[in-house]
């Protein structure tokens, strides 16, 4: 860590802040420069305030120079980490194709996407049974009925499931389920975060609709912390000025991402525009940028799905999308 | 709801998108215009899904003519909410001061902080039992003895009190507390505004760090929708580009908000700018646009804070900051 | 143009803004919904001014129908605009890549360089000769000397010259050059976007770092409004509350601009990001959702750089990079 | 400035670049922590390119220590600078009301406002002769015809006149206007505000829509650096994700500004909120925050206007703002 002090600091208050830090645990080395002074602090500094330091009268600023998370930090685990879910795998090098309707509405129809998704190429199945609406109004999914049709379409085509959980107190629910999805509005529950760092399961985690790079770390550093080192990483869209798209794709996450941490990123172009007539170039792109995977949005009758409808892709759609991706991976093979 | 087709849109195609429409139950009044066709939806629109309508090929865009916010929404209660807390009236003309520290950290801190503030007049006591914290690493605050240490603050001075919960799970430990604060990052918790819809209690409902207005009153909508009435809004800074401060704090959220709902509005300062030093400013000005109050971080012994030392005043500097506040208000009065 | 008006509205209001709205020259439909009545404005709404009457007090909102810009308009004009450069066509299935180092810097250093991309497939040289900078102590380029560098440049390679205008006051010395590019600071200086209109002579127009796509196509109607209509749009970055990339490169612009204009689309990978690491990867990306050329910055020598060396390729990296474009272009292929 | 160096760098190619360091003429302070190594660069480092060197391989990070704005720093000025027009001081503890129509439009209308504006307390005249439009189809001013209708409107009320500037190339036409406004669409455009640090004239520069305060300082040193001194910062809104309001009031850079540069700060509420009926509680907000002035819309007919009406007082209204906003200027008094 470095603090800077401001410009005319006595000699006095100077070292009163040196012996304060030393009195933290911390080594202190004093660089005076023309201007200012900066102080290099040495040792376990995670344990150091840094906004309590940077509000001090007689310092400017202070910097980190060690990133504050830790488990997910490639620095300290450089190998990629591969996610097993049944027989797929995520990440190193792999690429997951996951796919199916926003909600879980029948089960004729989830058996009927998962079919055609998995004819098509995907290798997951996803599906919302617990659905977040920004209104209590907006149907709020299926619920645990949904899990179970989900259960239903597993079995008939053999495709593990994805799902979103929105409260830990429903994680019994999720016994069976292979992968829990953690949406972009719950990010930083940090109370759901905790549990899910408890159990042994697949965690998929979106990236908030504001929040940084660092944050989607941190969070990920949660779930890490408690043990359970299964985590896809997802970036999902974030939220601008922007006027024509729901939000933003912000596909230099990929291979930023991909320094600064070992774990998986995969991409959902559905939600991150919004608009199926979009998905597959914004697909094509991420996988150009080196996406591990891809979660889209397929439903079988797009004009009468209960949630969504606007940004899915047909099954049609959605094979001939496949056949361009295979394609765009093997043209960026080193 | 108004949908415009696009331009060169065949008659037929027009004729089965407006039988399709009134058979989800809406009447449709066609507008031909010289270049376009619009169709004004007459009738229960709430159930007519605006993304799905907006991406059929032959529509151009969709736009709501009616909010679709409607239990905290002014139109259809156009009196002032007044949130009881004890004897303390929120809303309605009265000046809320709520303040205290960051963390709960010992009995002796609360009990000392507490005194001061309500010396100071300030007539509600906040303090952070549960912690949301970006690191896992942070300290994460004292939690069920936190609880019990504001209760002990609230026995010393009278002053109701404010905490955060984090999780539906740990409602119990919230019933002897005054008011329950949902966060900023929990704002679209939808789980857990369920749960406080349940409840009979006032809610403290922060603004998301990117949400937009529509989406506060619709969080609030969730709760209210439940049949707890009981909700005051608080606006703490939305995140942008912003380098010096923590957050962009949007004062004219104040104003807009209260014409579009009757519930109360508060502002918090503190967590707007992360800086001690720009809490008074931005109070007197919250003050002069119109709050309903304010809530803001005192502490006795800013530079040994567990957490947020920086943004927090000392008894003396909220004293002082609690005079000027009440000349902006006699300022003001119409 | 559509206009909504609040809830219990009088009658007699409704026909004093009805007259008032036919006495501005336009046709007026009536539409009473249960809960608010609609106006639908037909005719040239052009000359209404929104915001004024968004300011009524009985209106609730207004909402144009057509959008505002007309020459750039894909709906009025169904085919590409396919931008000549020489020999060079930009738009229209072609694609184009223009690459060179940010600063004209030396004789030596702009023709090394031109013949390096030249020889890895570049078919436009860039180099900026007048520089935006943030700080008026930082390098401002060489000027005119720096054209006539370029010149040389391209008589020694035959590439054209694209290079940036600052003020529409230097236009003489802009005479002999290729592609005027407008920077992403200057996006809405009206003046200068006024005067280029007049001369005939293709721009290269940068979004702004906060510009809409609406307020891009509104530029690019102010060139050609004027009477020239060859235009190159380009994509660089938006600023968003990101922490590790300078900007968010937003490339589903690229295919949401392609519906909404005929005018070419390239992409800036190299200002987006602002690290020479990530350029290929968003490079790549660009061409996989359908950009129609890429503008990358190559230096020779990028640590000596006299600007922005450190998200400048070498013509090494850029052999690479123009190798993997051209798969990727075959990949996604219809 | 300080390099934080990578994890596991060598001793060799720690000591190649302390010596490439020490080659561009500062002095270099090493520390070694425990992960990490620290360099402190002493001495001028306005030189020493950060984005490159954060390129290198070997490099994590750069930090600068001193601030990159000079002539505007507090540090070095810690006076207030009181910019004179005419006999009105503006900054230093004057508070300064600057009042008019959006655009000049007629004799009569720009000296009926000016009348009623002094009439209420103004103490310059503001209007626009040159009008930055988004669309080139709208209204865009009555240019040279405006400042002359302005100067009538002086010489009728004595007040000092505030008009925008577009091009340097019409200068000459401002030659006697008082305050020449640089608008927020231009406060990056280098070329205009290098000849603005040519004249002797007061200029009053707008914040842009989605600049920093670090960059509103820099271009307000660029016309600093020219050796014109006399300048007045606004803030006037920054564009955000908001949907009721136009932009975002950041009124925290008010008093943040206030530590950082000596130059007197002004807010625009009107262009801020773009609604008539937010523009008094945002103005009384920026004085009870300690702004120095304030720069209203005032029309004598807002449903007239030729733009803007919609953010447009009534002389009526803002005598009354004026009589509220000297309450609160007493209210704040230390």
């Amino acid at each position: 860590m470095v603090v800077i002090l401001k410009r005319g600091v006595t000699q006095e208050k100077k070292e009163q802040m040196v012996d304060w830090l030393k009195g933290q645990g911390v080594g202190v080395h004093v660089v005076d420069g023309e201007f200012q002074t900066v102080l290099g602090l040495i040792g376990d500094t995670r344990g150091i305030d840094m906004d309590l330091i940077s509000s001090l009268a007689i310092v400017e600023s202070v910097k980190r120079v060690t990133e504050s998370f830790k488990c997910v930090n490639r620095k300290f685990h450089p190998e990629d980490t591969i996610v097993r879910v049944g027989d797929v795998e995520v990440g190193g090098g792999n690429f997951t194709m996951i796919a199916g309707p926003c909600s879980v509405e029948t089960e004729e129809q989830i058996v009927e996407v998962a079919k055609a998704v998995k004819a098509a190429g995907a290798n997951m199945l996803r599906g919302g049974a617990f659905k977040p609406r920004t209104s209590p109004y907006d149907f709020q999914g299926l619920k645990a009925e949904g899990i179970e049709l989900l259960k239903i379409a597993r079995k008939e085509t053999g495709l593990p499931i994805v799902t979103e959980i929105m409260s830990a107190s429903s994680l019994p629910l999720f016994e069976d389920v292979d992968v829990i999805q953690v949406g972009a509005r719950n990010m930083q529950n940090f109370d759901l975060l905790t549990q899910l760092g408890k159990i042994r399961k697949p965690i998929l985690l979106k990236r908030g609709l504001a929040n940084t790079l660092k944050e989607l770390l941190m969070s990920a550093e949660y779930i890490m912390a408690g043990g359970n080192e299964q985590i896809i990483l997802c970036e999902r869209g974030i939220r601008t000025f922007d006027d024509y798209t729901r939000n933003t794709l912000d596909l230099a996450a990929v291979p930023m991402l991909r320094e600064l941490t070992h774990l998986p990123i995969v991409v959902d172009p559905s939600h991150a525009t919004g608009l199926a007539r979009l998905v597959s170039p914004m697909a094509l792109a991420a996988s150009a940028c080196g996406a591990d995977g891809l979660i889209i949005e397929v439903h079988n009758d797009p004009m009468h799905a209960l949630c969504d409808g606007a940004q899915s892709l047909t099954p049609e759609q959605y094979a001939e999308l496949a056949k361009k991706v295979a394609r765009v991976r093997e043209a960026i093979r080193p």
